[in-house]
């Protein structure tokens, strides 16, 4: 019999880590939502994004039941961390509650957006314009990391915000500083040759997504960019000291 | 731009069997609570199993942030169906509204449950006797089935439910069973000769669930067995009819 303890380990930096990493590089997920008709909560699949600030962004069809459900009650839940071939319960993933903020169609933001999300999911194209589809923001509020059996972890909004003043520069110059990173990227010696055949589909000052056909995966800078960075890097024309 | 359409297909009976094959061939889903402290969702994983009467049932610690919320309200949602290498959203998905019900530890049902699902998730016997555990089962209420994109069924209650007089007849011969099922399946021509390496670690009289380390995959039968069927098998020692 196991004795009563708190199942809760203190947050660090490598739990704060690994939830981003998660929240960021996972191509889909599971949103719960509140049923308006029923009361229940109500749990579905979605592609996910992220908006240049990091946080993730979803493209659902009002004609669903989800969209319904959470334009008439923004509380939210998403499920990150696809399990790989074995335990399900061994592979790390991160529950958080947050807010479903719906982003205006056709708004500077929309347009953003939606370019980074098609960049991520290029299927998506064939309904992104859709009239029933809209972008939504999920705001996280607060989340639960799972890094395997008996590791579990309580975070906050802060823990899971990217903390940095270059966020709008890089929005900005997005285009240009994927082209950088794309370069850079093929011309590296990669330890696996595959990664190579990686396309850098969108990045932000914590990392690069990348994607090889329906193949996703993030990298993590080694530390989090600010405006000096990006400007050195639009100089230098490399990432080197960032990955 | 698309029309506004009911985008819900009518439920057949192509639907109700993959909606059922879902339901109990998963071995872990994604489950949605009610936070009882914020009023938000909760959406978490769990490993699956099922009760004889096919319905699923969970293995979760009161320790938990779902179990504690499961307790304090029954109201949940289930999503199962994971998706391959592919388009996430092209895969096929089921998720249920239903109530969360403990199950009484040291019952009967508790026993039959437990052997079932141990059968099932091997590395689960490391903990399933822990005082914090406990099962729950989850009885569907109402489901929504996406067999992909633009295919969306709703499905009631009756639709996922086995109808069978036969499901407490194969619970009390659950052992004499799996072992025909077993001789049976290994003696078995099979197309793909991997499937010969499975192991039938549960049944129900809509078909086996089968286990290869942690790979997992059901068959349905023909037809839902009736006691005349399971009376023929036992004396037979084949379940050739079925499969």
């Amino acid at each position: 019999m196991s004795e009563k303890i708190n199942p809760i380990r203190e947050t660090d930096e490598d739990a704060r880590r690994q939830a981003r990493l998660l929240l960021r590089g996972s191509p889909f997920g599971s949103i719960a939502a509140l049923d308006p008709e029923t009361g229940y909560p109500n749990c579905s699949r979605v592609l996910l994004g992220t908006a240049p600030d990091g946080m993730p962004v979803i493209l659902i069809s009002r004609l669903s039941a989800h969209t319904k459900a959470l334009l008439s009650d923004a509380r939210a839940s998403l499920l990150v961390g696809e399990p790989g071939k074995g335990d399900p319960l061994a592979s790390p993933r991160l529950t958080i509650q947050c807010d479903a903020l719906p982003v205006a169609r056709q708004s500077e933001d929309d347009r953003t957006i939606r370019a980074r999300f098609l960049r991520r999911h290029k299927k998506a194209a064939l309904y992104a314009d859709f009239a029933d589809f809209l972008f939504m923001r999920l705001r996280p509020l607060r989340a639960s990391l799972n890094g395997g059996f008996g590791k579990a972890y309580a975070l906050t909004e802060n823990d899971l915000a990217i903390d940095s003043d270059a966020t709008t520069m890089m929005a900005d110059y997005q285009d240009k500083l994927l082209e950088i990173a794309n370069r850079d990227w093929k011309n590296r010696d990669h330890e696996d040759s595959r990664l190579g055949n990686y396309v850098v589909c969108s990045l932000d000052p914590e990392g690069f997504d990348l994607r090889r056909g329906s193949q996703f995966l993030r990298l993590a800078f080694q530390k989090t960019m600010k405006t000096e960075g990006v400007k050195n890097i639009l100089k230098s024309g490399f990432f080197a000291d960032y990955t």
